[in-house]
């Protein structure tokens, strides 16, 4: 295999874990903090460890401040941006307009971007418009799927998708990060799997909220119970498929989205968020007792919430099309206190 | 509401479950065993409960022995059928052809029947064109969706599907039966909905075949590892899709199939099944711990896979496009001995 030189910008938990595929092939790996990252790299140069892996960093990976990005990005062949949803503004000032175009970035960044119109773009669809009106054009590849970092890091075998426009770089990159544990399907459809791996926060929450009423009902001790799950999921496969549709994305990068809903269900931040709203909290509340913790979920289903409402005001869509996803934005925004799920919503009677 | 007698027939735990929602809305209800249900028949007769169950029954649900069944079952309003998948042909048989044509028969056995050039009938259009030989016109209705019988009668809430032609047999019994905590769609998609929520236990072994391989490597503390069954997950939902549109289901059926699956891959024997196999126990061997237990999911798997093959022996469909169906119909009919999952199978290059 050709030896390349990767940079992975953003010292993260997922941009740091992608430096495990890259270096396991014997690439040149560098990861370089954000200017919010200089105690996560110094603990890097300290342990050559994340607290949260469960393993070090293999040997031909580096690690830099942000003061250095210039030098050490200089070569590459190909850039990874590892920045949260909150970063996607300075990752386009700081360094997509800074950046050689000649070399590709591949963002993991989930999320969207909402328009005045309730539009919903990607973020390598923002920034290639917002590089355009500078008169940089380049092309801004993404990952999408089911894929935690740490059990990237475990090598729990993993499936993901690259989306982007230039399939040289795709296939290029594809075969500088594939693993035995890591295995990378290539579309051409960036918005189709952009959106289905945002939409999936919403409803991880939708489905966990079900455990947390299932907790403030029959207390903690109580097993969870799987058929109130299994509905919202239901629900959750039905208004994901009209917000594919809406979006016009591909069913292939529907799939994704749903295993990546699956993962999301089972662990970290946002079912915690779930858990703690079926259980009756408030946003104000989750927010406190998540205290310090990225709300990225939280940020993502306000943007869908409100995207929604715009287009049902300008007659685009229908609101009654989306019961699962308003009950959660109803809770979050407009402090709904009665977090108990709108069941007969769902129901359909499908006659003829 | 009107006052309806309601009898079920086969006291397993889906049909005895059923009679909670039942009687809950003041109906008289009336189980009756099935030639094999003696014992529990007993059981109910002398406790008034299933020992599976939270709670024993209402009042006003009695229990009956097989041998009573067609004195019980005279004025019914309609007919539960609760047999299990190797009950059809004694159902048809047995039931059935006796039954009076007009009690309308809402079927919860889960399970198809396949013709000799692969084609799956659902069992509704199993039963129907089997009593058609014989002169017998009538429709039968069928429930799916994700419900697992214990969290019924716990009433954690349930949406399910009731699927039939006869829209006001449909609306009758969904009158009868919705609770506050069961939640009732209904649909003419008969052969859409029996074939989500039967395709969904060969699936389910399959994303549980992943935990199994994650005990296999990493032994039994292990804590669950999800980028695995997130992978797996999303080549289910994927395989589904293609199942279905070669059944000529609707998708508003298949999400109550993906929920199914959901539900499925968290509880019971189809769960069992597959963690045994990624442990690598071989089709003998699962059987044989699971000794004592019905192995539907099991018997259904095989049907799939044989109809499959023969489909594509037939030039109708491409096993390429099923890698996760056959690898479980490999290990399970084939003594395939590596469980290891087909991972690079799954991926895909869609560039234009």
């Amino acid at each position: 295999m050709e030896k390349r030189k990767i940079t992975i910008i953003g010292a993260g938990m997922m941009g740091s874990a992608l430096a495990f595929p890259a270096a396991e092939n014997g690439h040149e790996v560098h990861i370089v903090g954000t200017c919010l990252d200089d105690e996560i790299i110094d603990g890097y140069l300290k342990t050559g460890k994340h607290e949260k892996f469960c393993r070090p960093f293999p040997e031909n990976v580096s690690f830099h401040y942000f003061k250095e990005w210039e030098q050490v990005v200089e070569g590459s062949d190909f850039v990874i941006g590892g920045v949260s949803s909150f970063g996607v503004d300075w990752f386009l000032e700081e360094i997509l307009t800074r950046l050689d175009p000649k070399i590709p970035v591949l963002s993991v960044t989930k999320g969207l971007r909402a328009t005045d119109d309730g539009s919903l773009l990607s973020y390598p669809g923002y920034w290639m418009s917002e590089l355009a009106k500078r008169g940089i054009v380049r092309d801004i590849c993404a990952i999408g799927g089911p894929c935690t970092s740490y059990e990237l890091v475990f090598m729990d075998p993993t499936e993901v998708g690259f989306c982007g426009k230039d399939n040289e770089a795709l296939r290029m990159m594809k075969q500088a990060m594939q693993r035995p544990y890591y295995h990378i399907s290539l579309t051409n459809d960036v918005i189709g799997l952009e959106s289905a791996v945002a939409l999936k926060n919403a409803y991880a929450m939708a489905v966990t909220l079900a455990v947390g009423l299932n907790i403030r009902w029959h207390g903690e001790e109580e097993p969870q119970h799987y058929n109130s799950q299994a509905g919202t999921f239901t629900q959750a496969v039905r208004e994901t498929h009209a917000l594919m549709l809406m979006q016009g994305g591909e069913f292939e990068s529907e799939c994704i989205g749903l295993g990546d809903l699956y993962v999301t269900i089972f662990s970290g931040r946002t079912r915690r968020c779930g858990v703690l709203m079926g259980k009756g909290l408030n946003y104000d509340q989750v927010t406190e007792a998540l205290a310090g913790i990225t709300l990225e979920s939280l940020v993502i289903t306000r943007i869908m919430g409100n995207a929604i409402r715009r287009k049902a005001e300008l007659g685009l869509v229908d609101l009654r099309d989306f019961p699962l996803l308003m009950h959660i934005v109803d809770i979050l925004d407009h402090g709904k206190s009665d977090s108990d799920i709108p069941w007969e919503a769902f129901t359909f009677e499908h006659l003829k």
